[in-house]
């Protein structure tokens, strides 16, 4: 941590930081320049966070120097986490995992018709919603407990596992009970009560990054989950919000290096709620398999017109077989499965 | 709703969504231009919105007239809503209620001193937070319900009403019980299972925008509590998320006057949590009130420098003193009480 | 100028930097941490910024302490910069200037009209474009040499003095003979060549922040102008670029106070372009005065429904007059004139 | 054109603007809703884009239909512009085009070498800046018309074509004498003075995206170089400002597809300005080059650590030639050359 004193702070002010930093076992390092003296505390910055040093009298500015996270970061564990979804089945490894499927469960037909579909296009998980985040309370909202079952039964009758997303705390039990990848929607990143609901589970977690999250705080959620006891988390890039108006959101695709740089959890691409749009949806796959992605998360919708949520966003499931051979060259091209 | 065709759209597009129209018991209206065919939709824009008509083929673009709010709007009531308190207090009339206090509450004797001070210097009602929203899992998160239970304590002692956070859908009822007015945090403004449970209380809900919400979306967030029964909503704008780094958030001064055309509900501006550093909350502060804030929610602390949350952004009792007297001259410039 | 190191620096690293920085007449400091290896250069920054340092091998960030404007900073001169326009008139005393009028010149008998309008309100300065930056090259661009003599000419019978945009370095002395007040537009805050060329003229300067500007970099770009040796400058806010639709741009209003508090420079701030709209000018003129702006300039024109461009945000003459009134109002609340 | 009345407007206002819509030889569509009447306008936008519909008496909104760009959209011209630079080398075919090279032209020994570096790499295009704009008037401005001639002569002697930035309306013509490509930077993209000046050359010209503007102003920017005579125009995805503070800039690959879309420009994507991190380069290269881009502009140092500017963004030679290596695999999977 670095203090950087104010012109006209005072020797009193010095003192007293000083004597508050050894209190914490902290070192201070003082250097007295011509414009400014900076304070060097050397020690563990964990003490230091829960102390409000910018309102100490005399501080121009906190410098924090170590990251604030922890269990996620890559110095904490170098190598790539790897999570086991079945036993034929890891994310985070060589091979890039699609998933892919409709935005909402509707009905047990319809999900099992697209989960046929997109399973012989080469995805390896189903993803559907029984609970929906909408941002009108007139729009559908979900099946809830019957969509969970709904689910339950494609999966077993595809032989395909399955991602859902969780919104309340209270259902994050019978959610588990249900798939195999609980999701954290990007609304919720920052619902820390949900995150330490799912990190008291084992399931594997898709945490998405909230639409004006920085990838810092994306880290920090994850900490929230792996702290609480579940390591098996996935960071997903949906789009961040912007000015620009073309598109949804605007996909960060350097989310992914930056990730992959500072963290050892696996990262999955969500084009679909990124661009909003279903003929950026290709694009913008081939762009995060290229920059490193592990996973993509995709839309697909037999019947786009008469979706209940995010037709516009839907491929057609020929769109994801022809997306998927596109998808293998680059693939290969980069030394990866998928 | 305005439907814009594709240059390339067949009369067999524009066939079915009319037909579809038709069904929902809209009137279409046609206008061949040189360049695009347009479908003006006659009726109700509420069957509409489910019905993704940018996935239909041949639409190039869907674009909506009506707002998507209906009970928060203007234009279904046109007068201000004025929320009772208690037999004392309303707010959205005339009266400017200033809201004052710790960010978290700490321990009794503090948040006594504390409320003491701020109700002296002409606060009308107490903030602390008992439940506390924090980026980071190894930082203090709240007293939680003994909090609760300090804060309804010191609030008889003073005979000043609060207010605090709500963060999770099973804590409302224990929350409503020791407050007066429920707190959504920016973080939960889409939150919308806890929304829903703050709608089926009768308590007054002071619904912070989030950092990426567009004033729409916080509108809409505010139609889902008032959906769900309770019409006591005030909105509170706290900063959003931009690019400057000389304030924490950007406090979107605008959104005041364009909230108090758009709805009926009060607002409340909250310049600690928008400028993050104290020296600028006196200048928003001013600004709010100056643009037609119904109220204003400020962090104080006695001692910042030992705060446990917040303390960069906490004002001095002494300082809220004088930012009070500075506030008074200028609702009396403008025709208000504060 | 605070130096991170990465974890895996190797000795020779340190030893580069360490030679680099002696070179530059610079004290390092060390500081070993546990985690990582702190360097501390004492003297100049300004030698240093033309260093990458971030390329240096070893090196993790950089962190620079101090600011790198000079001139305009607060603490190269301690008092507020006034600025005299004539003999009658300064801008950053104790009076706040109104400068109003219409965006664009678009002949003698209307700028007459509606500068007689505006002085009658209490504007002390008439604005009004020659020069238009418009976003299409099929829009109305401004009478250019004509409009500057049609300028002239009305400052001259109206006895008003006059601020107009000056988009071309080519452009800036004729722009300086016909007008009192030299305006760089949000567009060209960072077009260095324009900036050296207005600072080499004694003509005070209006500039506006850019659209993506942080405030540091609109502090920047007025050194240059004041590093070309012209020193009357003011700093526009004139609204940021966001993701919030309901105004054109989001009025930034704490930059007001953090431009007080950084620098001398007088703040004019321009809440018609920040707005977009005409009805959110007044609230957000007000707001502007209380958060401490030295300014305003407000476009106004006599037809709205005719003007050549911005007439959705320019208010009628009438409503000025009302607007002045409460401006008076509150002005005399924070004891400033107007 | 699309109109929306107010719920309040009235019958004279309904008229106000059909006459007006009329003498523009409009014909006016008007359907009566229940809750708002919309008018639509049949007929040219063109004339209606100088009209100041917003400002009429009792409209709500206006919403217009067609894109205010003729010239560069697709809709104009079908197939893709392919630009000749020389007779060996042309951009926006099935070739994607690598332009590498320094920041600024430092001496022509260093450019001499790092010129014969990037070529054996692979690079088809020299770029090297000899104005350089610079946030600070204190930092290095580049060489001037002395670094241009440096250009020239290493790009005859390598036989090699070259890119460099022209700022400033003045330069226009020493620039184009040497060199192949005028390029427009970020900051510049809307000084339509400039972009009128390259519109009167037959240069081929790369257009830069302001760090804060649409895709929409950047066609717009484009249609001022095309309308003034110039077709040779590429379009450039440099990064966007965001809130995200791990890259300099936040890279919107969305952006390639999109104006592959609505315009037949070519697209180059600037790897190294939007990440601001070297490290980060290869993997945005390479999500630009699977997302559609026809080339990339790189930027590229013998010695990072001693560069006069942009150091820590720079690729090491040697990492260009891996990352070409890559590149290589990527565009041959997805069916074209580099």
């Amino acid at each position: 941590m670095i203090i950087v004193l104010r012109p006209d702070a005072s020797q009193e002010d010095l003192k007293y930081i000083i004597d508050r930093a050894e209190k914490l076992g902290l070192t201070p390092h003082i250097s007295q320049g011509t414009e400014r003296t900076i304070i060097g505390l050397i020690g563990s910055e964990d003490g230091l966070r829960a102390i409000p040093l910018e309102a100490f009298p005399g501080v121009e500015k906190v410098i924090p120097i170590l990251a604030p996270y922890k269990l996620v970061s890559r110095e904490f564990k170098k190598e790539n986490t790897v999570i086991p979804i079945n036993d034929h089945l890891t994310i985070g490894g060589n091979k890039v995992v699609v998933m892919a499927g409709p935005c909402a469960i509707e009905n047990e037909a319809l999900l099992l018709e697209i989960g046929e579909k997109v399973k012989a296009a080469g995805a390896s998980i189903l993803r559907a919603g029984a609970y929906k985040p909408r941002t009108s309370p007139y729009a559908f909202q979900g099946l809830g407990v019957e969509g969970l079952k709904i689910l339950s039964r494609v999966s077993k009758k595809l032989n395909i596992p399955t991602i859902t997303e969780v919104m309340d705390p209270r259902d994050v039990e019978i959610v588990a009970q249900h798939t195999d990848i609980l999701q954290v929607g990007a609304r919720n990143m920052q619902n820390f009560n949900l995150l330490k609901e799912v990190g008291s589970t084992k399931k594997p977690v898709l945490l998405k990054r909230g639409l004006s999250s920085t990838i810092k705080e994306l880290l920090m959620s994850a900490e929230y989950v792996m702290a609480s006891g579940n390591h098996n988390v996935m960071l997903c890039e949906r789009g961040i919000r912007t000015f620009e108006e073309m598109t949804r959101n605007t996909f960060d695709v350097s989310a992914i290096p930056v990730i992959k740089q500072l963290s050892h959890l696996p990262v999955i691409a969500d084009p679909s709620h990124a661009a909003g749009v279903w003929s950026y949806v290709a694009p913008l796959s081939k762009a995060a398999l290229a920059a490193g992605t592990d996973g993509l998360i995709i839309e697909v919708h037999t019947k786009p017109a008469e979706a209940l949520s995010d037709g516009a966003q839907s491929l057609l499931p020929e769109r994801l077989v022809e997306l998927m051979q596109d998808l293998k060259k680059i693939a290969h091209a980069i030394g990866r499965d998928i």
